[in-house]
């Protein structure tokens, strides 16, 4: 057994079964090993954005990390934005990256890359295996340290003597380590900010944000009073008829303000208190409320809906959650607007469907829309990251193949992986695509007005304008094989949604949705 | 004057008047203030491998850098990969990456990333600036730190504070250091090794691969029989009728060895003794002949032309270079192959033409074709990561809009960065982009048997087969605003690419060309 099939051995011994892979020669034998290990499925991409924006989205599904395979330095570079937000939302990743032979590192050839420092600056787990005897057990450790709480990328660089030589040992997996309990303490110390009658803000987020959490927050805020508040960028968001609705905290900052008004306390679980995206001149950063003490029940490496179930049991015993009711919005008709095409996904939302939500300024209207529709996961940009949204699709679906995706994509957002969509082709996943064309960073539009930049001229203006020339969605989306139609009016953007959800494999649909501003 | 507006103003008081930007929020004043400088293009770009890439290839064409606009870390993140071609190629870039206000640093908001090890990986110039005042003393070191030899990638985080904030002073240019001199005792010392009789090599690269360089090197040749090459990837590599062709240095392994076979000295001038790109087992590393010797004329910070005229002088005073005499392939028939593409490419080749060669194994055959054609110019991928082609086409263009830009382009590598057909079309540029298609990763298919890993099975054989779907690069060109044709017979090809010439503006061609193997 050389270095290459230990490793995958002994990552399909922990439940590593998926590689997303864009593989240079320096991995040609971790590629070639993979016909030794029959249950490791490789996933081809064409980009490592989308290889590790996949991976986020099948480990966001699946509860379990998918492997990547990556070339070097600069393979890992352009996978870099997706591990970002995969690493802000805690989502575990096992990166493989290969690197060149031991011995042939001292001679500087071109592809020659600190392919430490790279993985350094995302704060997780890195070590470089020296020879292949260790390569089982460096897997297992790697395995390991991605599923420790609250869940990491853990980058495992590969030389590529140290790949195809022989003595590879596969490893059985370690046991990642729990999340720490909170203590009795400290969950009566926070039932007892709850008592006080005083207003307080319960903010969740993580783990919390799945079913269990959500009707423990429920609770909670039932019993009390609290406002609760789901984080606002969740990696996994369960929601719909049957669960609790919990609003997010807003992207923007005067909005958070808006929300906070008045609190006196503010609760954190699996999350941290609430700071503004960016800086804007003379705004705030910290968005607690002046005056307002900050409380942790639980931080994010703990088991934090174990301790939101423990407050609730003290603070709301015999109080059950408050569950959505079945409402969907009416199908809209006319030409579409912001509003009307969010009915339309409301409206025709599928049992049981997973949306990747990187619809940024075109899906503001998008969560009142869907609340009472049927139950289902919404995965959202957690890092801020753009070029999330269409690889996290490639990945929750290949984790639940048998459920609907719903990729909602902003057109500017779109253009960095955009290959994404030759993976959905080639796996036949069932992700159906819209994309919200209004032909703008829409979004960096409203900005360049929040941050004071008002006398910007038409150069400015013109850097935000992706409309000279427009960008024909269908026809990229064909030439990758996916198949495409254009809706201009809420009719059409219906019939497309629904005749995408009914054949199965990749379509997209390119929506003329005007920008908000 | 605000930060962003002081180092605007800097940058172009020191020639740097162009910036490739791919901005978000923290960017947002940096993109207010272009307006206040006239004299500051702004080019957009969908993605920062393209922003990056672009830069490069402005450079190598206008022999001084341009400036990118990149947003935090996941923006460096993404430009890594040409910044490291950058880098490799030892080209000038000025990388402008904005980061959060410094008082929001503290806060860890979602986008806070370490830009400093992500750019430290580059081996550059890395500084962070820390008041508005500041700034236009930072960009001035930036660019002379870019500029000084043999080129590098310099990068600047400018925080959003520092950006909006009064009290910017716009700083003159400071000159680069100059290349150091080559000591006349080097010179004759190399010298000496000529004029042994015994068997040279002359291995050249960096500025040396410009006529004056070329014209001293086939003097040095032609006066003492020794060998000349050219680096395998130069930046910029000056070619055609009139000038000295000199072979290049061959990818594989296998074809250097045969290059420098029974050669006992190795003479090298502004680039490094040979080494494998990659490792393979049992295969050397080193491509330096055994017992032979490395000579350095000339490192890559050095004056590397005077050093090589000044050998010329020493050696062959009264020998004139061996120039290239016009001659081009008769234009070919039938199906398109390996061998007749690139006789279409040498029979039209236009003069004056700048040709970004990213044709990877499809092009193997194109030096041949083109050496009699007009004067041209090839830049290449310097380190080795792929999608590199179609933003240096970009950067070329925006640098000598009068010449054609030509980019031969492999289909596979054309994905990474696929966006830049946008941008060619945005900023109506003449750049003809002829895509390689041959629906697969053929140089892994290669790479794969000779890392020696034969016993490779269909998973394997799949992760490198770009035929499952095929990708109609027709159809995606279009969707980017650039219009495009197929092309299956040599007949097609030439008409195809007369055309693209002679209308202005960005045109592709999806040219069937089966696979070298």
């Amino acid at each position: 057994m050389n270095g290459a099939q230990s490793l995958i051995r002994t990552l399909v011994d922990a439940g590593v079964d998926v590689c997303f892979s864009n593989p240079g020669t320096s991995e040609m034998h971790f590629v070639a090993a993979l016909d030794s290990v029959p249950e490791m499925r490789g996933v081809l991409a064409l980009f490592e954005g989308v290889v590790t924006g996949a991976a986020d989205g099948y480990a966001r599904v699946a509860g379990k990390p998918a492997a990547t395979l990556l070339h070097l330095g600069p393979g890992l570079g352009n996978g870099l934005a997706n591990l970002h937000n995969a690493r802000r939302g805690h989502v575990p990743v096992v990166n493989v990256i290969g690197d060149h032979a031991t011995y042939h590192k001292k001679y500087d050839a071109p592809l020659e890359s600190d392919i430490e420092a790279i993985a350094g600056s995302l704060n997780g787990w890195v070590r470089r295996s020296g020879n292949s005897a260790d390569v089982g057990a460096d897997a297992a450790f790697a395995v390991a340290a991605a599923q420790e709480a609250p869940g990491k990328v853990a980058t495992l660089i590969l030389p590529a003597d140290v790949s195809w030589g022989d003595g590879g040992v596969a490893v059985k997996p370690m046991p990642p380590r729990a999340p720490q309990t909170v203590t009795d303490t400290t969950v009566k110390a926070v039932a007892e900010v709850l008592r006080t009658g005083e207003p307080v803000a319960l903010l969740v987020g993580g783990p919390a944000c799945r079913e269990p959490g959500l009707r423990a927050v429920s609770r909670i805020a039932t019993a009390t009073g609290a406002k609760p508040f789901v984080e606002t960028f969740p990696a996994r968001l369960e929601r719909g008829a049957g669960l609790p609705t919990i609003e997010r905290l807003a992207y923007l900052a005067e909005q958070v303000q808006w929300q906070l008004e008045g609190i006196k306390h503010v609760i954190v679980a699996g999350t941290k208190p609430p700071v503004s995206f960016f800086a804007y001149p003379g705004k705030a950063s910290d968005l607690v409320p002046e005056g307002a003490q900050v409380h942790t029940l639980a931080e994010l490496d703990q088991d934090v809906v174990a301790a939101l179930e423990a407050l609730a049991d003290e603070v709301a015993s015999d109080v059950n959650p408050v569950l959505q009711e079945p409402a969907r919005p009416a199908l809209p008709t006319g030409a579409l607007t912001v509003q009307n095409w969010v009915e339309v996904i409301g409206a025709l939302l599928p049992e049981g469907a997973i949306i990747s939500d990187e619809a940024n300024t075109s899906g503001l209207l998008l969560p009142g829309a869907t609340a009472g529709a049927s139950r289902h996961d919404v995965l959202t940009l957690t890092g801020g990251a753009i070029g999330q949204g269409l690889p996290v699709a490639v990945g929750a679906a290949i984790a639940a193949p048998d459920r609907p995706v719903i990729a909602l994509q902003a057109d500017g957002s779109a253009l960095y992986t955009i290959s994404a969509l030759w993976t959905m082709a080639r796996e036949n996943l069932n992700v159906t695509t819209v994309i919200l064309n209004n032909h703008a960073y829409a979004i960096l539009r409203m900005e360049l007005q929040r941050v004071g930049a008002e006398a910007s001229g038409p150069k400015a203006k013109d850097l935000l304008d992706l409309a000279r020339p427009d960008i024909d969605f269908v026809k990229i989306a064909e030439g990758m094989g996916v198949s495409a139609t254009r809706a201009t009016t809420a009719e059409e953007l219906a019939e497309q949604f629904r005749n995408a959800l009914n054949e199965p494999g990749p379509h997209l649909i390119d929506a003329a949705v005007p920008p908000l501003l």
